[in-house]
């Protein structure tokens, strides 16, 4: 697991930055260990990467020997911080065209802006809201159909033997269902893998992360959820509505469509990375609340893992795009109910009603609830560990998508096969009431009137079988049914998540929680002498969710209101929150959260809330990438082609500079343009001495580089003939002039709160006469981490 | 309303800044409005203030003139903005000492820290959910004895005639309770007036409000609560609530009490403003949790006032305050209701539960919410319009404490006796059913079995009435009786609101609105011939009731949170959700809140989430204050005791530089002291010559700084010997060698930024050689709002 290290290419180290970082494979690395030896005298455990400069090269060329032959895509560790991921800029560029533009709108304007701003909220909603709908209907049509024909086919050979082709039967339309899923995903759109979740983390905290606000990935992701929950998989189809409700935002909010070439020359003044960002916030939120109905856990999911800087008005709207979104799905839902107008099912998941009883739990339960939190953080970290594991398996092994391909489909008929041993091989059969709530009840081998309990949790989508597991009267599992279908289905989530399909481990989660915590009732009520106290199931069943839930992917606040609104009882309120306190604790002792580990498994350069605890005696100086590719005020077109055509450097940002006349000094400081700019000024070649010979031409504008946003052309697409590159650009009106600066000696951490509270992607590095010296980017910042012996550094690679 | 500007002392405008304000009215006051006049072509309006300087000079005069002989205590109205409130220092001072020490600390060290985090919040919540419970309990009983007093006169009087004696003990009793609420307030603690939320709004936002957190200050709040609560005044316990428990959070986590002398030598690491701010929030959130049995409510209250910065960690931590804050209360409350353990009571208000229908609601009501919040917005700016006045009345006439005591005595006085009067000539009588809730059923002129169903809404305490409105079967009231109560209601309550005495406004509102929303909801119910739909006026209340609170407060996601979970059931989430936003674009339209309409009126220096939509042509340069007191590196200590010691100036940061040898031009930044640090050092006499000679003593440690906080001495009670004027102070190791800094040509949104996403106090501004040109401070930025006609500049003044 360990020595999987691919050519680590230190010379395009700073990636995102300016800084030329040949020669310099670890900042200061000779130096570090010295000075962390000296600190580490007063008791403190310092320790800078695992390994040293020399070590580090050692261990590459053996890395690179026994790789060798291996395909390309094979990667990284979680010790690595991939340079392949570049940021957002969520830091306004305000140079002179900007503030023109700002200056010149009136408050009316702004008054303007500002409604647009809800109405594309209103949109965002309303269209997740029809997602949702759509993917809800179309899932229960298709598992309606499917569960039909096989409780058709069991019924008939279940008399006359012969059951094994009823399996088969079972298991090609499982596997058939998610067979189309990952060729989608495979094929046509990695991206769209998974629940989405952590790439909206991602993108929220600021990482480019490719493709993944495309039409196309929604797209996918639809059709691929649909797939996937249709074929029977231990996935929910919760997770990837966020992902869904973010591509929305992503899109609505830009008026126009880059995949469809379709431009509606509104919103106009969204095309940036700042204003994307809130809207994207209100689609994830839109989406958490069309998934659970819980429009104010989606908005603070989106403040828990996006908004840095929390703003009344952004929260606001969120709120609204997230309520909006819940009702939309409500209303539609009730129409296709023929119920129109009955708001009875605001999400795609319902936990159904608990009883509203005032006395729903006892003080003297508490301390039960937090021993279930911490076996919900046992079993999630033990969940996290293998997924991890099996994640390395198959990052090695199973990269190329016909394997992928076929692994899913494997997953699906092994899904069946083991449901279907399950059930077959269970004798819990449970008599069948007036009532019941089943809608695909499975006599198999019992008696008239009864029906197997087993195939409740396993021949349903599991989103019925979270409810009849909460809502099922007592006594309808035994507890060794339940036993057996929390280790079967733990299993089979765990090898689920990470296909290579579009589906949530929200669901999965709840249901295997939800198991185990209904068995954790019964058993309390059969050793308990006073049954009544205890006589409800489903209370722990409830509690086993959240705790099994929130020891995966250990969300905090969030997700605690996420439950109790859909719960819809806030009696919940506090048992939820200290079973979800309790799983964070213990699961956070073993191992990360699931999200968390498949973003470290990415390699991608994710800043957490704060700076690691022991990093104050790291400074600007040691973290910045150093020396820096500067430009002057007036540069030659020549030197801006050749600097952003070099691939080894490949960065995004530069500062400008005025040069001391007659000085060899470093220069200072006057600005910072960011190559997007660069290669807008390059295309539309805004050159000195083009503009004087044709002063009629029109001057470039803002929307010009709207225009461009976000695909800029790549600059070999560029053409500049050898006369142009003779020519001089004037970046004075280009570049952001006021761009933050710290100077050599703050703290690491200071630096991270600036950098994070504002959401930069470059923050200057100068000196006290305020000459460049370094440049602080993403990476340099997200390399350090608290590991489980203190101060890590992780390696940066090109993968 | 106008004209009562009082003595403005320009020459001490930059109060907070080390810049000397003499000479320099109004920055570029000159220019500005002709740049204002050259950008205002494009269509935008500007107006800079309402006065030219030379205009605002005569004023000035005139002002003075007219206002000779008035007391000093005249004030402000809210076109200036106060100098005498000072910032609080959000952002950490990162000196040498500081860096020391935490570079000293290990792994472990900041893990025992995180943990005494955790404890100091529990200690939090569970103190505020006992001070919550004590105030319940007295009040209760307190009120409890005086309406059985009256009820029995009443009773005793309606036979034999001479009602006027109960009206004359009522009143009596009235006012004796409100009058020791007043003079508690009045004469030991002014600062407890109110419901101490503008207050706490400020202090997270980073205003230091004297002597806002103190112990004497809850103890005179809780009294006050109490008596004006028990006085029968128009009141809510639930606002101090949050006041409360800020306290608490500011005094437990210092681990020590100033007023009392104690200090525990614990969590001295908490004693500065960026961790004490953390508490505040938590106490904030505990108190809201505690008042409504809201932790969610509070958590999100405690972010929408508070964090500029949201950290995960800390929201987490905020909410585990929160729950063990409603959780005590409430199991306390069960203990002292003999149904130990049964938790059924989270807050101070419970709204009592509404039956969990699934149809909760049609589609077709939306409409008439949404109506009802429109009118919720109207009499909510109408309440804030009257009470806006009134502020001002009192702020010139009723200033003097007697004259204040006075004053609450007479409402109490007179809410005695309009209520007395609206039961006295009510004929609404009611049957008295065997399962009445009312607990002092008064039956006066009503049949036996019968009882005025006036004096359930006026003869109880404001939280009963409310559930009564909420609750009661349709038919309880009659709409003469509720639109009689509204009227009488709004008026008292707004009469209420600004007097001397402990209490808040959310109860009243409640009330109110119930009040006018269950009329709603009859006059519908009798219009639509289909009944059945609308037979539900409690429903209406509840509606009408967030309508006028939100009309009133204009709290957005946070009161959504806190209505739906007083109700305990989310599926009016939406309509709640609609209503409220309504009411606050409504009343936005009008006026302010009710809270941000008292902050202006106290001149406070608030910034809001983000600069004026319209403020982009202003830079650094126009806002800063110039030319700045800097002191050198290595200075004397008379100077630095000169500078401290000027009344005129009372700056309280000063940049530090090193001048370039022989030049005259201004020097290079290289830190940034705070005059409280100065002080430390004065008094602990850190002097370059004095260290010298005794090498053996002890280095000043950052525990010396700890000590003196947050009281630091002023500098008249340091004594500096002629001699030791001679010395030098050598700043290095003292001053943060790292101040954020901005180049002067800075836009002002983009200086506002970043000053509010770090809680800045002070904000260099340095040319392009990183010399210090200027300082921004809070009034800076402050000064610039958006009025109806544009962005205007406030006044300054020493008020």
């Amino acid at each position: 697991m360990a020595n999987i290290t691919k050519k680590v290419s230190w010379s395009s180290r700073a990636d995102e930055s300016g800084a030329t970082g040949e020669g310099t494979p670890l900042l200061n690395g000779s130096e570090l260990p010295k000075y962390s030896r000296q600190l580490s005298g007063g008791g403190s455990i310092f320790q800078i990467g695992r390994l040293s400069t020399v070590d580090l090269e050692e261990e590459m060329t053996s890395d690179e020997d026994s790789l060798r032959g291996r395909p390309k895509e094979i990667p990284h560790n979680e010790k690595l911080l991939s340079l392949k991921f570049e940021s957002l800029d969520y830091d306004n560029s305000e140079n002179q065209l900007f503030l023109e533009e700002e200056r010149r709108m009136s408050y009316m304007g702004f008054r303007c802006l500002e409604i647009s701003r809800w109405v594309v909220c209103g949109l965002i909603g309303f269209m997740t809201g029809l997602i949702a709908c759509f993917i809800d209907i179309v899932v229960e049509k298709l598992a309606g159909v499917k569960y039909q024909v096989v409780k058709q086919n069991i019924e008939k050979f279940t008399e006359v033997g012969g059951l094994s082709i009823s399996l088969i039967l079972w298991a090609v339309l499982n596997s058939a269902f998610v067979m189309v899923g990952a060729i989608i995903v495979a094929f046509f759109e990695p991206i769209a893998a998974g629940s989405g979740i952590p790439q909206i983390k991602c993108y929220l905290n600021g990482v480019k992360i490719p493709r993944v606000v495309r039409l196309k990935t929604l797209v996918v992701k639809v059709g691929g959820v649909i797939c996937s929950v249709a074929g029977g998989l231990a996935v929910g189809k919760e997770g990837p509505m966020i992902h869904s409700g973010a591509v929305v935002a992503a899109g609505v909010s830009q008026g126009r469509s880059t995949s469809l070439k379709k431009d509606f020359k509104i919103f106009e003044y969204f095309r940036r990375d700042t204003e994307k960002r809130d809207f994207v916030s209100a689609g994830a939120a839109a989406g958490v609340s069309a998934a659970f109905g819980a429009p104010v856990g989606g908005v603070l999911f989106s403040l828990e893992e996006g908004a840095s800087f929390w703003n009344q008005m952004l929260t606001w709207r969120i709120f609204f795009a997230s309520m909006i979104s819940t009702f939309t799905l409500n209303f539609f839902l009730s129409i296709y109910n023929n119920k129109t107008g009955d708001l009875s099912s605001p999400g795609l998941i319902n936990f159904g009603r608990f009883e509203s009883d005032s006395v729903a739990y006892n003080l003297y339960e508490i301390p039960l609830f937090i021993a279930m939190g911490a076996i919900g953080g046992l079993l999630g970290a033990l969940f996290n560990i293998l997924n991890y594991w099996l994640t390395i398996f198959r990052i090695r092994y199973v990269h190329r998508p016909c394997l992928q391909v076929m692994e899913a489909m494997l997953v699906a008929a092994v899904t069946a096969t083991v449901s279907f041993a399950m059930i077959y091989f269970s004798n819990d059969c449970q008599p069948l009431g007036p009532d019941h709530a089943e809608e695909y009840p499975l006599q198999l081998f019992c008696a008239d009137g009864e029906y197997n309990s087993m195939a409740t949790a396993f021949f349903n989508t599991p989103e019925r079988s979270v409810r009849s597991l909460f809502h099922n009267q007592p006594g309808t599992y035994n507890p060794l049914t339940l036993g057996m279908f929390t280790l079967t289905y733990f299993f089979l989530a765990c090898w689920t998540y990470g296909l290579t399909v579009s589906a949530g481990v929200f669901i999965p989660s709840l249901l295997i929680g939800a198991a185990w915590g209904r068995l954790f009732g019964i058993l309390l009520a059969s050793i308990t002498s006073s049954g009544s106290i205890w006589a409800d199931p489903g209370k722990y069943a409830l509690i086993g969710a959240a705790a099994q839930l929130g020891g995966i992917v250990r969300m905090t606040l969030s997700l605690t209101v996420i439950m109790v609104e859909a719960t819809g009882n806030v009696t919940y309120g506090l048992p939820i929150m200290l079973v979800l306190m309790t799983a964070k604790i213990v699961g956070d002792y073993f191992v990360e959260g699931l999200y968390d580990i498949h973003i470290k498994l990415q390699s991608v350069p994710f800043l957490h809330w704060e700076a690691p605890a022991t990093s104050h005696w790291l400074t600007a100086r040691e973290v910045m990438s150093s020396p820096v590719t500067c430009f002057n005020r007036i540069e030659k077109v020549g030197t801006i082609v050749d600097v952003l055509s070099n691939t080894s450097t490949n960065h995004n940002g530069f500062p400008v500079v005025v040069h001391v006349a007659g000085s060899d000094e470093p220069a200072k400081l006057c600005g910072l343009i960011l190559r997007s700019q660069l290669i807008v000024l390059l295309k539309h070649k805004v050159f000195v001495e083009l503009a004087r010979s044709r002063l009629t031409q029109r001057k470039l504008q803002l929307k010009d580089f709207r225009d461009a946003y976000p695909r800029f052309p790549p600059i070999q697409s560029i053409h500049v003939s050898q006369d142009e590159r003779e020519c001089m650009m004037d970046l004075t009106e280009f570049m952001n002039p006021t761009p933050y600066t710290v100077p050599q000696e703050t703290s690491l951490p200071r630096v991270f709160k600036l950098f994070r509270a504002l959401g930069l992607r470059h923050l200057v590095v100068v000196d006290d006469e305020n000459k460049v010296v370094g440049l602080v980017t993403r990476k340099d910042l997200a390399r350090y981490h608290l590991g489980k012996h203190g101060l890590e550094e992780l390696q940066l690679a090109q993968t």
